[in-house]
């Protein structure tokens, strides 16, 4: 069905040589002369104020500095949405290991001495931990106006007459944990001072531009003089949208005026930066008793901890997306964001999608339940299909593949209830199905790409487009998406990324935007070269530039090979030695409304379904995921076994968040910052991964693509929780589920939630079995 | 009556601070680790055969390389108009210091060491030196297809009409000398093989695409495939529009996995570089008795060496600017370009125009002494106006400054002659003029420029084009464009020219193209940002785009203070971070009919006049320089300092060419390759230079302007002969004029011309005072 030459196609990555043969140049292997290392000196306390900060029995030598919040000649604040976080506390620490001092010298150790040498005096302040308790009037302030940094909400309908006309209405509370990435690069960053007092940074990025902004401020120079190289990225996931990591190095480079290099370590990675937010998440949902969703209410409440980063853009998304995949005509959705002295949560692949889903999917199959109904069936009857409206409103007028994917899964599901092997003793079997979709792009309106295609007489052409691949492949996205509409071999399109003077803004590569936004710019700026080739061929050829096309190097008049001219030949006969074009898409979206939250903030979304078979040990708690289809809607896979990659990536993730992975804090410290204490899934834990593509075409992506990276995640966990659900019967609500919490569920244990803080601490780097005294919060079960 | 922010102001070159604190980075400054420096083995005859090649005596050694033409993995041929000439030649050699093999080692004194151990085994063949001889049957013919490169001609009205409606004919037999750029910088490059298999290469060029594609095509890469960096340049000149210094330097790269670095010294830059072209020049000229001009005949020929670099583009300039910048109905002009086994002619400044502009200002000048008519009144009746149609039959519409120029120059020569001292004791004062015109930009149509401005949220802005700044000013001139047209300060935009990944190609920065072409597509992509900033504004200032201005950082409704907003407001209240937009501009031309030499080759002409005052001692014929006035028509002076500074380099290189400079050769081989034998006007020569700046906007360049910088060197030599002429009567043909000429001369010694080789050679190194024998050619007088 393909008749595309390049897209659609699982061509070999172009960065799959340099990674495979270890050519590839991240940000710590490059070396400068006369280069120094720096390190950051963090506070021990989640909240205090800085008295004092003495360097003075800090020994000197050459290429040995200390900075302090006093040596920043810009702005001492930064942050995505808004710039609230100090670079270096100056006067109060909101969070444990905010960066209070920088030191640099000629070796990593030196610099750590450094570190030793440094006095500081601190007043412990009363820190705030819970996100409920932080609203009350009493609590201690993290911030100026108050700890509830923003109510987001959507008016649809009206709730009370839909509760009204429900048979069934089902209310739950749920809870999702803190998660780290686990990106496998951790944050670095190489700067240098030029000659002409610019500034260049090499790090691994999800948006250099960011950063250049971001640097640009803090040295006070106008943006145009900071250059961000977006190094080879070893994973990123909305963790390296936004670092301090490459400000540091700037820094010092701009203080010492020698190249400078500040490399995290893993505890310093996951202590610092930042984490998916954790929620408290309250759900009703009323349902006719022949299955159609009436009206839904939620309430969310998102602990961002001390600094905003992207906390409002998450909880915006979670709002938008919080009635999940279905139509459902009254909507009251609350959503709040709160600041206290945890660690900072920022954004992460799903970003506010999967702690929704795990509520409005366990709802969903408790419905079912209630209304002894098939769950496939609750779901048909309710999901958006083309002609429906969302939760914001939002008409869906093409590129809706929920119905697709749903029957895709309804045939998943028949076929893994045959194919399932009789239960062993003492262990249990269950089918789990989640449902999710994902926006994509930016849900605040405007997400933009802009790229450039250069067509060079030999027939090889660069693209130029400032969305980084950090990993996922966008990179060999871009080629394919200009080689397909050049006519042209893969080999010979060099896609060029990674440079901040080089490339227009294009937000950073988050929202699953990559593909749709930027990969469409790229794909118009194509077609303006293609254009301007045909205009200059249409006297040399006698025919109008509509009838031509460009194949293999060559432009040919309707498909007749005699009458054709190559490239070469084109500009060669023009004078010219190459096309430039530019290629700009922003897609159609219209702002929420802040009163009633409705508009369309997405210029398309992604759908996704999952199905998880679990084999619970009855005994032990022991948890295996048998198989873990997730079926999703991508538009056009233009490289599917990227696609399947992304598919694979996205359910492992969403088994770590439903069955391992989890931030522990006490009293605001991270107990388990390394990846001994802190699990994350490996084929072992994976189970039987399959993945399913669906394409529902989006008429605005380039050949048809649209985003799917994160809604991958999103139906996981509800679907592995569910399967559980189906196998011992357990009303899961809170994440991650352990074998422990199966076991003492299952012996019938009531485990009521314990507030409060300041219980037993776990040693840091003590490796967690997840037995003994919890942290700050007990798991919550509702069995 | 400026009423512009930053264009017609001298603003502080952008460059300024870099080169005048040393911190600007030349190639030679540059240093990787494991850097192996090249040197390439030249051969000692003008024509051989190589029989053999040995490197059997080489010592082996880390770092150690030796390549040959068989190491070339793609094409061993490169050159801008034919890719004629071996990189490193293989079976034959073609003039004196061609190169054979490279070595490249850890020092460069190792790389000297196994030069010396290459034993090269040849067998001299026949060479041919004269252009006029090699256009015999019997000569040695350099190139298959014979000696003859080009035929290039016009053929407009019918002279032998326009001779006989003549009163007055004058003829005369002119010729010119091979001189040198003379660059401060000697050629250098350093070259990278990168990770993934691609070339980078930074060096001083004039066109880092050019050096792309030659590069690409060596390697037998794609041309995306090679990046050429460009290092701050110390002067070009055109000589840098081509070099294989760098193709060495990425070959050594390329082949031995080091990086590699390639310096010429200056022997190897003088002997082995291109040279301006040597031409020997009939013209016959006939006017009426009222001095109006009404036929020109002309031959040229040109000695472009034994390849072709850029010799007929060379020769087609001077065939078009032949007749020079008069309206003449009879127009008959040969132009033949010769391969020779003396040194590669190339560009240079001026470009085929200071050749032709001696001979046709000479001729005007003894046309004005037979008329009896002074010769300002004389050209005064002929030159080019509006509504004037050149030699090339091309209607000239706007922007011709000639008779502006004229009327500064009738002036200029009034004051000069009011002023003028009395005569000393044996010393004669004469005051010459001349008149030139250049079509700017290529004159075989096409000339391209294209740049892309981005426009950022704190309102500063970076401006991407592909011509490069060789230390004319031009990165300058594009940031005041860019600033005029975005209302901002200079210190706001950056300029990125230099970086062939990052950059279309706007072909090399020659022909006087850079300001009128680029600085135009730099200005229409800042108008197109602006366009998209206005549209954006247009819901948010209530205004509809084309009542806005762009001011200090402010959108402004019809300069209404109240109704405006900041760059920053407009892009956040659209979620945008900024603008990127792309200017593209092609000269309008029409190329020339290869039958007849019809057509528009150049978008826009500048003019120029000018004024010698000179002193001839008759005793010892030293002349002296007292007053050069050089007056230009330059559309509109960008940087008013920059163009002065222009003028008077032109006016400097004028005077060199008229008495200074000469490469000399003995069969082939340049006797003078440094700057003890090969002189260059200094301040001491330099005398009183003025500039007078002639403002006839052209409509189609930037805020009217257009380039010039070429058109500066054209009349001088004239100017300066013609003034010896009035000073002491000698009709001079020839250059250089040097001292010992004028008192042969004015001894009444006839010395005729004497052909031949073979004579006695004048050692290398050796200080040449221009007395004893010559070389190949003696001057020919036709006093």
């Amino acid at each position: 069905m393909n008749n595309l030459a390049v897209v659609g196609h699982s061509v070999p990555r172009i960065d799959a040589k340099s990674k495979t043969t270890g050519k590839a140049v991240y940000a710590n292997d490059l070396h400068f002369p006369n280069l120094i290392f720096g390190k950051v000196l963090r506070s021990p306390y989640p909240r205090a104020k800085i008295l004092k900060i003495d360097t003075s029995r800090t020994a000197t030598g050459v290429g040995v500095t200390v900075l302090t919040h006093c040596d920043i000649p810009g702005k001492n604040a930064m942050g995505p949405m808004i710039a609230d976080q100090p670079i270096l506390a100056g006067a109060e620490i909101n969070f444990y290991g905010e960066a209070v001092a920088l030191a640099g010298a000629p070796t990593e150790e030196a610099a750590e001495e450094i570190l030793d040498s440094i006095q500081v005096e601190y007043e412990p302040l009363e820190a705030i931990f819970d996100p409920v308790a932080a609203q009350q009037e009493d609590a201690p302030v993290v911030h100026a106006g108050g700890n509830l940094a923003d109510h987001i909400k959507i008016r649809k309908g009206n709730v009370a007459a839909g509760f009204a006309e429900s048979d069934i209405i089902v209310e739950g509370e749920y809870r999702t944990q803190r998660i780290e990435h686990a990106y496998l690069e951790p944050e670095a960053a190489v700067a240098k001072l030029e000659a002409d007092g610019n500034v260049t940074v090499w790090t691994c990025t999800q948006h250099t531009h960011f950063d250049r902004r971001a640097i640009a401020a803090m040295l006070g120079l106008s943006q145009n003089r900071v250059r961000i190289m977006q190094t080879v990225t070893g994973g990123a996931f909305g963790g390296k949208i936004w670092s301090l990591c490459p400000c540091y190095a700037a820094l010092l480079a701009f203080k010492t005026g020698r190249p400078a290099k500040v490399v995290y370590n893993r505890d310093e990675s996951i202590l610092t930066t930042t984490k998916r937010h954790p929620y408290i998440i309250r759900y009703k949902t009323g349902a006719t008793r022949d299955g159609r969703l009436k009206a839904i209410e939620v309430e969310l409440t998102s602990d961002t901890g001390p600094y905003m980063v992207v906390g409002k853009g998450v909880l915006a998304r979670s709002v938008i997306q919080a009635a999940g995949p279905y139509d459902i005509t009254h909507v009251k959705i609350d959503g709040y964001v709160v600041y206290t002295n945890n660690p900072n949560c920022g954004a992460m692949r799903g970003y506010g999608g999967p702690q929704v889903a795990l509520a409005h999917e366990r709802q969903m199959d408790e419905l079912a339940r209630r209304l002894n109904m098939d769950p496939v069936e609750l779901r048909e009857k309710n999901i958006l299909r083309i002609g429906s409206s969302t939760a914001t409103g939002q008409l869906l007028e093409h590129s809706v593949g929920m119905p697709e994917v749903l029957q895709t899964l309804r045939a998943v599901v028949a076929a893994i209830r045959t194919e399932m092997p009789s239960e062993n003793p003492g262990k249990k079997r269950g089918i789990g199905i989640g449902l999710g979709f994902h926006g994509i792009g930016s849900t605040r309106g405007g997400s933009q790409g802009t790229a450039y295609v250069n067509l060079l007489i030999d027939g090889s052409a660069t693209v130029i487009c400032g969305s980084v691949d950090i990993g996922q492949g966008s990179d060999t996205v871009f080629a394919q998406i200009a080689a397909e509409e050049l006519g042209l071999p893969l080999e010979k399109i060099r896609v060029l990324t990674t440079d901040s003077d080089m490339t227009p803004d294009c937000e950073s590569t988050s929202g699953s935007r990559v593909t749709y936004i930027s990969g469409r710019a790229v794909q118009l700026a194509a077609q303006n070269v293609k254009a301007v080739l045909f205009e200059k061929s249409s006297v040399l050829l006698g025919a109008p530039p509509e009838k031509m096309t460009l194949k293999n190097g060559m432009v040919i008049v309707e498909n007749n090979l005699e009458n054709k001219m190559s490239i070469a030949q084109v500009l060669k006969a023009n004078y010219m030695q190459g096309v430039s074009g530019i290629g700009n898409f922003i897609p159609r979206t219209a702002a929420l409304d802040p009163e009633c939250g409705l508009g369309s903030p997405c210029g398309t979304y992604a759908f996704a379904g999952g199905v998880a078979a679990v084999e619970v040990d009855t005994q032990t708690g022991k948890i295996t995921v048998d198989k873990l289809v997730n079926i999703v809607d991508v538009g056009k896979a233009i490289h599917p076994q990227s696609v399947e990659g992304q598919i694979h990536g996205g359910s492992s993730m969403g088994i770590g968040y439903a069955l391992l992975e989890e931030i522990k804090t006490v009293a605001g410290v991270i107990t388990n910052p390394n990846f001994i204490d802190y699990k994350i899934p490996t084929c072992m834990d994976a189970g039987s991964l399959s993945a399913r593509i669906v394409e529902a075409g989006e008429p605005s992506g380039p050949f048809f693509a649209k985003g799917f990276s994160e809604v991958t995640v999103t139906p996981v966990a509800a679907a592995i929780l569910n399967a559980i659900r189906d196998a011992v019967g357990l009303k899961l609500a809170e994440l991650p589920v352990k074998p422990e919490r199966i076991v003492e569920m299952l012996k019938g244990r009531r485990v009521t939630r314990v507030k409060g803080r300041g219980m037993k601490e776990e040693g840091r780097g003590k490796r967690d079995e997840g037995r003994g005294t919890k942290g700050e919060e007990e798991l919550r079960i509702e069995n």
